[in-house]
C-alpha cells in the first residue's frame, strides 16, 4: 500500500490517503462508508497497528465502484504533504553508512577514513521536515556549503525496545524517501544537529510504502540530481549497517516508537566530496528518488 | 510560580499542579471552580501563553479558602512526574558550556582544549526523560562509563524564530533542573546522541519555576552529589554561552517552539574529569539541585 498525507484544497486540513493508480482514496471517508472507523492522520493510523492495515486493504480491494462519492480524488489534483508532517520526536539520522561515502567524506570533511564499527547516529528536529515540492531554505548568513544527501527512510510501526536483529524488520511500518540536507560549514565540534537540523532540511515523502510491499529494503536503487544533472546513484544493498542492525542497535539503548523515522544514510556523490566541491544555491532544483517508493523535487530558495 | 506535573494516586492520570507552600493546587480544578478554563497538562498550559499565567496567578492569590474541595493536596502525598513527561521533540543539549568543564573534558575525553566559539548542540529523545525519583538505568552490556552532569534547563514559552539575543529571555516560559546522564563509552565518531540519549538519561524536574520569578538565570548555584558526596558545585554565571545567546543561536536555524527544552550544559566535576575517573554503578544515588528551583534524587539501577 502507498499511503500519503494530502490536502484536497488549500484551506483543508491534512488527510490520510491511499494511492490507487492515479487516485488518492481518503482513508477515513472510505472507512466510514465501509462501517470501519479509520483515522485521518498517518500517525493515528500507524498507532492502530496491523488491524488498520488489514481493514484498509479490504476496502481498497473492493474497488473504486464501492468507494463513496468524494472519497477518491485524482492524485494530480491534491497537494501532498510530508507523510508524517510532524514527527513526535527528532528523526534519527545515520552518518557514513555507505562505504564509498565514508571515503569521500574523509577526504573532504573531518570524518575518519576507517569504516565505522557501529552506526553513527545524529538527529533532525520535527521542524526540519518539509513535504514534496516545498522550498529548501538557503540562508546565506548561515551557510555557504549547503549539500544534498538522498536516503531511504524507515518508518517504525511498533514500539521497539532491545529488538534482536533477526526480528527487527517486523517492527517496520514502511519506507519513504528523505533528503538529508546538510550545511557542511555548520558542524560544531563534531556535532551535526546544527548542520543537518535546520528548518526545511528534511524533505520527506512523497509517500510511505508499507513494509509488506518491500520485503527486502536492500535492493532499492536511489539517485539524486541537481538541476537535472545526476549527482548520486547507488543501491541500498551498499549500506554498511543494514536496516535490521540499525533498529537493533538504536533500540538497545533508545526505545523506538510507532512513527519514529530513521534516515539510513547516503551513498557517495555529495557536494562536499566532489572535486571541485559543489554546493546548493538559490534557484537550484534538487530531485531525488528511491525506486519503487517515489520521487521528491525541491527548489532551493534564499531566505 | 512553581508548576509541577503530578499524580494524586497511582492509578490517576497526570495532572498539572501549582505548588503553594506545602500544597499542590490542581490547576484545572481550581480554574473550573473560578469559572476559568485551564488545562490539566503542562504543554497545554504553556501553549495558552501569558493569559493562562495571569489567570492562574489570580486564582492562587485568592488563597486556599477559595480553592474547591479536593483541589489542593499535600505536596508530600503526591507523586511528581517530570514537569513535561513527554516533550514534543528531542531536548536540545549544550556541550562544553562551562569553562572549567571544557578543560576537564579535553583532558579526559576527545574534546578540544580551546573554548568553543559557538554553542555545541546535541539532542536527547523524549524517551530519555524520567521524573523525580525514577531510576537511572545502568546497562552493563552497553556502558562501564556512566557519568553525571547537573544542568539548568530552560523551557520555551513561545515560538522563537531568528530571535535577537536582546529579546530572547522574553520567549522563556520557565526554568527547571536536568541531569544530563552520559555513557562516555557510547560516543560514536563524535556524535553524542547514543551516549546521552538512552532511556532514563534525562532526569527532569521537580518543577518549572516560571520566568517572572527568575529575572536573571545566571545567578543560580547548582550542585550534584553521588551517594551524598559532592561532585559538582558551581553557579550559572560561569556559563560560556548564556541563555539569551543560546536561544538566539538555535532559533537562527531551528525554530524553537513552546515546551521545547534546552539543557544548558554542566560545570566541572563530572566523573570522566576526575583522577582517577569515577562512574555511576547500580546502587548509587545521584542528587542534584539548582538553587531556587529544586532538587532531584535518583537511584541507579541495573537492567
Amino acid at each position: 500500500m502507498r499511503l500519503v498525507t494530502y490536502r484536497g484544497n488549500v484551506e483543508a486540513a491534512a488527510r490520510l490517503g491511499a494511492v490507487v493508480d492515479d487516485l488518492v482514496v481518503d482513508v477515513a471517508k472510505a472507512g466510514h462508508h465501509a462501517g470501519v472507523s479509520l483515522p485521518s492522520s498517518m500517525l493515528d493510523f500507524i498507532d492502530l497497528g496491523p488491524p488498520a492495515l488489514v481493514a484498509l486493504e479490504k476496502i481498497l480491494n473492493e474497488g473504486k465502484d464501492n468507494w463513496p462519492v468524494g472519497a477518491a480524488l485524482p492524485l494530480a489534483n491534491v497537494r501532498l504533504l510530508a507523510p508524517i508532517p510532524r514527527p513526535r520526536k527528532n528523526i534519527f539520522g545515520i552518518g557514513l553508512n555507505y562505504v564509498e561515502h565514508v571515503a569521500e567524506s574523509s577526504r573532504a570533511l573531518d570524518t575518519a577514513k576507517d569504516l565505522p564499527k557501529q552506526p553513527i547516529i545524529f538527529s533532525k528536529p520535527p521542524t526540519s521536515v518539509i513535504g514534496p515540492g516545498d522550498a529548501i531554505h538557503h540562508n546565506k548568513a548561515i551557510t555557504q556549503q549547503l549539500d544534498w544527501e538522498v536516503e531511504l527512510a524507515v518508518v517504525m510501526g511498533r514500539t521497539a525496545r532491545r529488538v534482536p536483529e533477526a526480528d527487527a524488520l517486523g517492527f517496520v511500518f514502511g519506507y519513504s524517501v528523505m533528503i538529508d540536507v546538510s550545511a557542511r560549514d555548520n558542524r560544531r565540534a563534531g556535532q551535526w544537529i546544527y548542520s543537518k537540523g535546520q528548518d526545511t532540511y528534511a524533505p520527506f515523502g512523497p509517500c510511505i510504502v508499507t513494509a509488506d510491499e518491500i520485503t527486502d529494503p536492500h535492493t532499492l536503487d536511489l539517485w539524486l540530481t541537481v538541476n537535472g544533472v545526476e549527482k548520486q546513484r547507488s543501491n541500498t544493498r551498499h549500506m554498511l549497517f543494514k536496516v535490521p542492525l540499525l533498529i537493533a542497535d538504536i533500540s538497545a539503548a533508545m526505545t523506538l516508537e510507532p512513527g519514529d523515522i530513521i534516515a539510513t544514510g547516503t551513498p557517495e556523490g555529495v557536494g562536499a566530496g566532489r572535486s571541485p566541491q559543489e554546493w546548493l544555491w538559490p534557484g537550484d532544483v534538487v530531485e531525488a528518488e528511491v525506486t519503487g517508493i517515489g520521487r521528491l523535487r525541491h527548489p532551493v530558495v534564499a531566505i
